[in-house]
């Protein structure tokens, strides 16, 4: 059986997404690409979260070739190929429907840095890609167009797509982008809401990418 | 005991609705037909979900008759048979009042296919019923008038019923009402929403019924 | 020890109103009165929910005085008693803040019969009450007042009391009310509601009442 | 190995803020001060709530020099310093970007005292504070210049602070200002909302603060 310890990985992750409240019934994906092989590993299709085991992870060239594994791949593999073709810092890429990056999705609309969260996570406003056909590549090829720096973007009438350096950041983007998605919705109902400066959206940004979770973390 | 594995089965399925949030206290069921005798298997009314037994269910014909159990069978029994006498194709019929599908519900809209997972699921908008009183068979004609190619319906100011070729897709349609009309009730809050256009609802249909969860899904 | 049956029943029911998610840390009571003895058993005042045994709970009569507790009872006790006082036929009070009947409270608006579960459940309109002042007797004399035929009252800028026969009857009127309050309230932002017509009310609430959960349940 | 009883108090409520629902991913942070010396213990920065243990926590001084702790204490520790340092009376500070309480924040509000709750607990309108940046020591200044006699306050477009002399009172204030922030965002979609008459908080807050939780709490 072919990388292993990716399917595990892989596995570990698709499992996570029910967990933290962002996917319903068999909707939401994640894969990871191998550095060495340049293969991926993705989600099945149709299969329910809590029955997956690594076993039934796909692996797939960059081609969408099935080169290991018995179920069919997910039915958004081809974003997730175009994606690595043309993002060689991604190594991982989920999707989901999740409720408050969806419903800006499907109202078509971007989040903007409303608030610090956004600025730490995020550094811009997350961007609203255009309604893109679901099976081939034209998902893909919008994320490449739109995403920008962002590492997550919503899809017209769609959900959401994240991007990462490894499954874990992917995973992060994942959560909080509908974390911060439900904060802004509430506060959109309360009233008109306004950016941050963007002086102040790169000082956030570049504390949190550059010094928090460090041993200096309390200096800036 | 008349049909014990269907006992088994639609006693699990109630228990599913609590667990997946679509019931409150004692209100919504499951049933199911059993394809070689016509006889219904159906929860009890007025029972808590998480006492429930297979023995609790209840088996009545189509004409409403007890054949075995000790219990009342549920209020809405009536309903669920005149959908299984006209409607060949249904084995399971599920009635919830899932808060977000019940609230499309009492304000008298359907729900528009404003984004992919409705298409995805339902290939149509779905439907909302005329009020229809609880206890005779109006819902189940209702029901049959109204729900078209959905396996879901909004009953106004009522609740929602879904119907499925067996209990899991039943109780899948249940799952996914709810889950569309909280992240359309969450868009509708932002800003006018647009449907999908008729060929992306149809395209998008016809991948999920036919190719997802099939070794060719990422060839769509 | 008095009463060490009711104090145990007590018991549950309080801590059953955290896991039905209706309060939060001390907030909100479960009492009930003993048929023989007049003495009530009640929650005592500030306790965290989890830590409560039976051996907490507090006994007092009818005009307050503990005579079995070492602790302090609820700051509610007065409206709670004054209800048995004046209510023959209840024999369980329950007070809470949950979120939506409260955000009805907070408003100023009653609930209306806008859909069958608040028929079934209520069989009328789910009042609103006058503010009262909390310690005194004024809120019991408020529910008194304004609660008429429904198991559950809105009070003004407050909160929500429930009455019933039983501890179950009254913990199903908080679960309840809750549950059609976040109905309704979703409901309410899709645009504008009408109620059910008073005979279809009856209907609902009569057979809801006389013949849910019998073994004829299914005739009506 | 310094303060080992306040790593494991520090550690537990910080492990409490995900279980309560107050924080996602890494987000938040409590600390608590040690009435002896005068030293700090924090929550070190970016590391996820489950994977805490006393040994993570960090000891600082009121300069924020780390004297004890392998990692980087949180990012907002200087805010913290900076309240130790001027309230005597504070001896822990905990921050969250609970959603409804930021959802206000994001918005630029403050919260009236429009139900009894919020007169009980907090004793006024829950303040908003300026936008101060993160890192430094204005988010400290801003909180002792504008929280008053709350536990809580609103930072502008970031999230919240509670203070309390206890890790518990800190905790309960972080749980209740969301509680209350959430019924009142509710109540604020149905229709104007008015505050309590200031004698009715002053009452309702005496009442709380000096006989809720004792012996005599049903004389009120």
């Amino acid at each position: 059986m072919l990388l292993p310890e990716l399917r595990e990985q892989v596995c570990t992750a698709n499992r996570q997404l029910p967990a933290a409240g962002l996917v319903t019934w068999t909707s939401g994906n994640v894969s990871v690409r191998d550095p060495e092989t340049g293969l991926v590993v993705i989600k099945p299709s149709g299969r329910m979260f809590d029955d997956l085991t690594p076993n039934d992870m796909v692996v797939v060239d960059l081609d969408g070739k099935v080169v290991d594994g018995d179920l069919g791949p997910s039915s958004d593999t081809a974003a997730h190929l175009y994606v690595y073709a043309n993002r060689d810092d991604v190594r991982s890429v989920i999707h989901t429907h999740s409720t408050f990056a969806t419903a800006f999705a499907t109202a078509g609309l971007s989040i903007p840095v409303y608030m610090t969260a956004i600025a730490d996570e995020f550094g811009c406003e997350i961007p609203l890609g255009d309604y893109a056909a679901i099976g081939g590549d034209a998902i893909g090829k919008e994320i490449c167009r739109s995403i920008g720096r962002s590492p997550a973007i919503l899809m017209k009438q769609h959900g959401v797509f994240t991007i990462g350096a490894s499954i874990k950041a992917a995973l992060k983007a994942a959560v909080m982008v509908e974390d911060v998605a439900k904060t802004v919705w509430y506060a959109s109902q309360l009233g008109p809401l306004t950016p941050l400066p963007e002086a102040e959206i790169t000082a956030n940004h570049e504390r949190y990418t550059h010094r928090y979770g460090t041993a200096t973390a309390s200096q800036g």
